[in-house]
């Protein structure tokens, strides 16, 4: 296999299940991806198996390379990044090195995943933080949110560098051209933004980006990309699970009330069923580390094969659309001093 | 009307709707709770004619009092504060002042309701920010969260203040003795906090509050107040709003695509009518300014008549239960130099 045949890098060891998640996957991704490799890491006893049979099933699609070490889900990062140097986590990040994938992904703990990813792969030059970004629903459309917990304390050129690689990222996965960038800001009730905000509003309008201002609430549709610091991001993100979650137990709760209630959940099914679907949060698994000199994407944890495939699908498609290349374009089109293009 | 028979100070000028939405709140509130009165604050013809009304309804328990002014809701803090010295929100806060009455609730523009009850009020002693609070469901129980935007970029030590006025609130308006207090932080698997809610989370710990440590997901029900700063508060709030109203309008689609999924509906009303109902962000409507010496509550501008009863009832409820001393005893406590009692 070689980089003109791109394959796809999997830590088939990382997140909650494991290969019981990963492994049945790939199978799927492989039979419904006609043209796309995979090259799934593990420890053998965990993977070979399943690896021989995937093998005489996709044939040269499908390689196995086994690692001899597991990141564990909460091993502190510093330590995975100095003791794990063959887990299977750093070797899938390796062969997006190599040029073997055009990306990895892994469900294994974000912490680890981002210090070896940033010590293996390297930040892109005018880059000084690599950043984690998600895709949500919106009412219309979908938006991509960065950064997501990966900075906390950013500053204004931060901010930028974010807007610069998440419109790259939107145009490679989402295929928008232009797209249009807002800043994660709070209203103008209360006293608009914090310094480092108003800063970076000056820097993102100055820029060549298509931005669209202020935005005070991610859903609304009004902007493609939304832009923040890595705290308010991963609060804007919590509250989102946590209000839905809340949602979803308490309509749960109501049809539950009564034989009558059950009865009216029967009828309401196909709809509710149509509902939960459109926002499915397993639809929108796969946060992408972006600004690194490689794409790896980040699986949720307790993924299951339908989520874990959802990250497959956005990991392969941002490397098949050279999401570095654009990223590392639509930084170097700011220059050197950070001055619009 | 004397100080030993409280009043509720009423800014009838306020929001979207003005009179047509305050005062029949007003009278409602009056009819549902035989022991309270009500100061009704507005222009004279605006508000004369149902005035009298009411003052032959109630009696005593019905006053109207006069202003030539009223402040916009798109005007800025510093421009009503200035030129609006017989507004009606101003006189109403000036009633609190004079010990006329218990609280003040408006729905006019938070700026300048915050800006002119510091003017008028003063904060309280030990008290470097005045907050705003409000109060959201939670899986069990609900939950009160500040500050909501009133401060952006706080210290730790602002965010010590959150913790101990939101305690007093919590203890005044719910009849929780002891609640629980926790800070909005982010999760374990990024870099945990920032250096601000790191050093708050010790002052925390070291104060005679119940603190309950980092919470990521204010629904989770594991707090009864939880304290962020301004910034990050307006943007869980606002994720909140913007995530309800996408999903109720996503679900209100799917039940309006066909002649079966609107038989589906009808079926399945009482039980959505319910949720909707146990969820309704009217019913959390009055976020109180915190830190003053006198209570503030402020509704939201496009409230109707039973969103805004609900804020006329918290601020009685604030006003009544001595909200301003127990947050000056709670302050008190710690001690000039921020130690714990």
């Amino acid at each position: 296999m070689s980089a003109s045949e791109p394959a796809l890098a999997v830590d088939c060891m990382g997140g909650d299940q494991g290969v019981a998640v990963t492994l049945p996957a790939v199978e799927a991704f492989l039979a419904r991806r006609g043209e796309a490799r995979v090259v799934a890491v593990g420890t053998p006893d965990h993977v070979e198996g399943a690896a021989a049979r995937l093998r005489e099933h996709f044939g040269e699609r499908f390689r196995f390379v086994a690692a001899s070490q597991v990141v564990a889900m909460d091993e502190p990062p510093q330590v995975a990044l100095r003791t794990k140097r063959d887990s299977s986590m750093r070797r899938a990040i390796e062969l997006v090195r190599d040029g073997e994938a055009v990306a990895a992904v892994s469900a294994g703990n974000t912490g680890a995943l981002m210090a070896i990813a940033r010590f293996v792969l390297k930040t892109l030059p005018g880059i000084d933080r690599p950043a984690i970004a998600t895709v949500l629903p919106a009412r219309t459309g979908r938006v991509w949110v960065l950064d997501l917990g990966a900075n906390v304390d950013c500053t204004a050129e931060h901010l930028l560098q974010f807007g610069l690689m998440g419109a790259a990222l939107v145009r490679a996965v989402e295929g928008i051209e232009e797209p249009r960038v807002g800043l994660l800001n709070i209203g103008e009730e209360a006293i608009k933004g914090n310094q480092v905000v108003r800063e970076a509003s000056e820097f993102l309008a100055a820029s060549p980006l298509n931005f669209v201002g202020n935005v005070e609430d991610i859903y609304a549709g009004a902007a493609d990309v939304v832009v923040c610091d890595g705290f308010v991001g991963n609060v804007a993100l919590k509250t989102t699970e946590g209000l839905a979650q809340m949602l979803a137990e308490f309509l749960r709760a109501e049809f539950h009330r009564s034989w009558w209630t059950r009865l009216a959940a029967v009828a309401a099914f196909p709809v509710l069923q149509r509902f939960k679907d459109r926002v499915d949060p397993r639809r929108y698994n796969g946060a992408v580390l972006v600004g690194l000199r490689g794409t790896v994407v980040k699986s949720h944890g307790a993924a299951d094969t339908f989520a874990f495939g959802w990250a497959l699908d956005r990991a392969w498609e941002a490397g098949r659309h050279g999401l570095v290349t654009r990223i590392a374009d639509q930084v170097a089109m700011l220059g050197p001093n950070g001055e619009g293009a």
